[in-house]
């Protein structure tokens, strides 16, 4: 089952640890840690090998994926003297990286599309890949600025293909959804691990039910938000109630600078927004906050603080603080998504993936964000997985 | 179904928020927040109604309740002018408190037994109750002295009623065994909600058995505890790596002095310490330690720190800090206690109750320390629990 | 020497706990804690006496003053049962309060200042007071829009007292510089304890000069900014550098609701951000962050996240929560502002008092945030203040 | 000025950081972030250079001192590469390390203590250095058992030197104290970075005395006890009471498992206790607490909790958090001592040392514990030292 991991935004830090982990994982230099489908619960289950992923991917960057890795290395995100020992790997993988699309306006979006679908097309037979799954983990878009032809895919085929774009116009798609269109294309699957549009416009979704292609998404649940799907369960078990929640998210890197800026933020706290009164029923004063504090680099410290009221209404507080390395926590679900979605593809599955749920922060085609029920339906739908021989 | 709650420790701070919130509930000055048994799920369970419980209980202080539950409001455990507002239902319990034993070395402790059985039947006559849960929410008790009659009710009995008792001898039950004792012997279900021994003894639980008598414990889970009962999860699930865990809860009020204190501070801290290898299969650095902060009264903070390990390794931390009251987490879950434990009465359970769980942090008969499957398992019981007519 | 305080937002949280609480340490019912001026080192300072106070002052709101001192036991801020124990006090202080100006446009700016004058006059005469320091306590303002009268007091009072003023200008002068310049004219002493301009304009100055009258503010630092001022001099000290300081204030009451809005978030988050440049001699990441949670009511909670780097580097870091009442804090502070600017004015001295700089977050003539050194200064300055017989 | 550092304890994780952050600033690798000399306020002090500084040492490890820097890389102490860098710097300090003595018991302590001091004597001569400054960083001890030889020089000699002592018995003097007794003989001044005894004994300080030495200590202040020495004053100048303060300390490495055990604990949590009373004036329920967490490795978290009264006994509370690496804090303050006490040697300074208050929890000679007073005595002190010619 040789399956190719295709990487929108392929040199950035999650992808360059998914590639770097991955081949230290098969060499036998880390554990999985943070592989949820290496627990038992997973046993049976007919994923593929680690050993048989292979990387790809497209991103605009041209920066070398080894000097990638070095940086994440002082930046403590992979262990000192890891890329020296993993290097061949992760010049293979560089080999395979094209150049993407950066999302500027453009006057054939159709030909981007095909573009990037003949990528795929051609990572496939040369590394003879039984599938290939598409994930999008470069930076965060803002949102996605309604068009008509979002609404069927016959308009959008229309729009995309055969009528003329002015660069002054805003784009018909965000780049994650052309990269979405170019997967379900080339018949890939698609997962959003970022808040952007992706496959999430109706005319992406019936290209995904044309094709046969499942998808999944958004916004992998790393930090703050996995915390908060346990916690509020545990508030509403004890019929607690919650009155106020307040989360102030600190982050480095290029995360920090793009979720700082007004769009992007939106997109991310609206993503993070749902998860209480989801889980709660009810509103609740306070938000969330994304700062952005350049001197944490690649890590992330979250700040909760939770006011609540118990028997006659007595008010009590909790805080937390999460002081996580994102690329660290997302790498190994990037590896359990790729590894459950191509299963799913031999088995047949089409369309929304809502038992993935507990991937992510704002889960396609599920409501549910309590993690434990989450990880009962998961596991409950992959070892009901039949492949076909 | 008028249904009796008797409280060992009736003019404590759980037993007095317990009395007077009920009071307060009945009367609609307050919401019955915190009580579990309110929440959708156990609709159509034939639990008795909060007008239908009856509070009294031993205590071995004369303090006045009124008084007790006027420290409660200075102490913010209260609302300000509730005392007020319930104070004739606050004399009515008053009127119900007998005097317990101080478990001081006694020569006849079966006659002790005798006299706080007949409190008991007493109790339930006078007020015509159709059943009396009893329930110990004394002060935590030092790790009970082992002694060769706990082993059989035979032996047990010969020890308490033949045998003579030299004063300078250690006692053949603690006080919290000896409630137990006299509970069962009295037709009454017994619950520990303290880390005592109560009726976790095998010529206990013989007793309860012969007398037909469920029973349940041990240690109410009101804070620190609960929330390792969600968090420990998260990390199995996600598969992380939990490398240490260590806890401190400060303490005010008697409690703070008792559990600081080197007898009862080990019974805490090892029904503590079950939770965590428990939920993650393997041993983990750290501890729970707890610390006399006389300043802090009636309220507790806990603050724990978490080393974890994600992908190949990379250390990552989560701390929390959990600020609450005791008494006003503990007393809506006693409510809930007494309710249940009265209907499986009613429904003819008998021995040891471990679908209870849910309330414990060590729990009898159970090793699920999971809230989320404890929820689960608590809900399908008491669904199915069928009353005769 | 009896001194009368006059405050502005006399029926706000501050000002009733000011009030309420003057009565109770004059009755011995409450210690004055957090009153600086009862420090051995102001031992021989000659101060008025507590009950050498009186209070009253300007308020837009007809509410009660016993209510507003019962709605502050119920939030926590006020102990259970003090206000019906200096009720008398407090419907005195109610009878000296005067209606005060909204801020909304008016016509006549300068009659407006000549009534509020009017009102200090006749407040000193009644109740035959030395002399009467005003004192702003209610809301913050946004930042005042600039005005070309503010250069120069001539052109000033031209521009308040000669012109027209048509309503839907934007008007001369914010409220807080209205009462400054009524207090200056009324010959009072002038503090603000709040972010709004008060004073501190060109023209307002040399009001204060003419009229030979002492000054003071801005913005009392009751919480993180005091905080600030002694971890910032250690960092500095220890040549430990500071690399992201990052701020989370989460409020409640009316002061949540202002300060989340854009205009007063600004005056506040750049009067709170002046310390950490000033301290360290170098800009930091970071930024001071203001949300609203109705939830806190009157309690203020500040979450500061701090990343620093030692020898060679090595990234550190430290956070801090404070859990403060901000009416609890700033009501001593009040106090003792009162007793220090009345003898400062009786010493004859004029103009803005940078000695006072210990108490505000935003000192006037001084660049000094570190809090050890501007207590000695004040020592110092307050040891020196002579008053003639 | 050529000065000779000999750390006892030289290849433990302080000296190692020492070793290699010395030769890194000597070379331009780093910054001496954390050296206090840096500062400007030294400017102008005839301190040697940092160039001008050789290291030696006592150790009772025989492990490469560039393996240890390469376990520091990994531990995060020291940034990735270092150990490379400086190698031949390192491997010089490495030759000249000599066998220091572990305290076991032994029959002829003068002669140990006669080897200890011709090792010192070898150190000045071959590195021609015109001064030693002889410093204690190796693991904390347990409190020294008291002696009667203790008393007087006089005794302590003929007991060291002309009693035969059994191996059985307990030594006269603790392993620090030789060390103290040997640097005082051989002319060096002494210093204890550590809680250990040192030449805080009656017969000790008579020997520094009588060689004209000067001596400083104790125990480093890089951590909580830091956070206090401001935090304390802070509550003190604002006239709030305190009324509690708990202070929970996670270690990992080898200092964690020394610190939690008994005899250690005792004295590092007594240095840490004379901070809060001394400042503040009255005592304060909580305590320190030190747990061992041997996932922590190198790195520290402190976790410290403050209950405070502000007017009319308003409770009000504050946390803070400290994530150090303690190698990297005390590093610095090992070179600012180093360089301090030499010039304090040059200008004839003897006996105890109470200017250099502002680098220890427990000093010598000195009462004062706030910081910023502590900066100041330093600062005036170092001012004024004369170096004649």
């Amino acid at each position: 089952m040789r399956t190719g991991l295709w990487l929108i935004g392929a040199r950035g830090s999650v992808a360059t640890t998914v590639a770097a982990g991955a081949a230290a994982v098969r060499a036998g230099l880390g554990a999985p840690l943070g592989c949820v489908t290496t627990l038992d619960d997973f046993q049976g289950v007919p994923l593929p090998r680690f050993d048989e992923l292979v990387c790809g991917g497209h991103d605009i960057s041209d920066i070398d994926l080894v000097k990638r890795a070095e940086q994440l290395v002082t930046a403590g995100v992979l262990p000192a003297g890891l890329p020296g020992l993993v290097e061949d790997d992760l010049r293979a993988v560089d080999a395979r990286i094209r150049r993407g699309t950066s999302g500027e306006r453009d006057s054939r979006p159709g030909e981007v599309i095909d573009s990037l679908a003949a990528d795929l097309a051609d990572f496939r037979k040369r590394n003879n890949l039984d599938s290939v799954v598409v994930m999008n983990v470069s930076s965060t878009e803002g949102p996605a600025a309604p068009h008509p032809a979002h609404a069927s895919l016959t308009a959008l085929r229309r729009s995309l293909y055969e009528e003329p774009h002015a660069r002054e116009q805003a784009p018909v798609l965000p780049s994650s959804s052309l990269y979405a269109f170019a997967a379900f294309t080339a018949g890939c699957p698609y997962i959003d691990f970022t808040p952007s549009a992706g496959a999430r416009l109706p005319a992406l979704a019936e290209l995904a039910h044309e094709r046969g292609m499942p998808w999944a998404g958004s916004d992998g649940k790393t930090g703050e938000t996995l915390v908060k799907s346990v916690l509020a369960p545990m508030f509403a078990r004890r019929a607690l109630r919650v009155r106020g929640w307040s989360g102030t998210n600190l982050l480095g890197g290029g995360d920090g600078a793009t979720l700082d800026a007004e769009g992007p933020v939106n997109s991310k706290a609206s993503s993070k927004a749902v998860v209480l009164p989801s889980i709660l029923g009810y509103p609740v004063d306070g938000g969330v906050h994304i700062h952005n504090v350049p001197a944490l680099g690649e890590w992330k410290t979250a700040w909760d603080h939770i006011v609540f009221e118990g028997f006659l209404g007595t008010r009590m507080s909790m805080q937390f603080t999460w002081q996580g390395c994102d690329s660290a926590l997302a790498a190994p679900l990037v590896l359990d998504l790729a590894r459950l979605m191509a299963t799913a593809q031999r088995a047949r599955r089409t369309g929304p993936v809502p038992e993935l749920a507990f991937f992510f922060k704002d889960p396609v085609g599920s409501h549910e964000h309590s993690l434990e029920r989450q990880f009962t339906t998961l596991v409950t739908w992959a070892r009901g997985l039949r492949v076909g021989s």
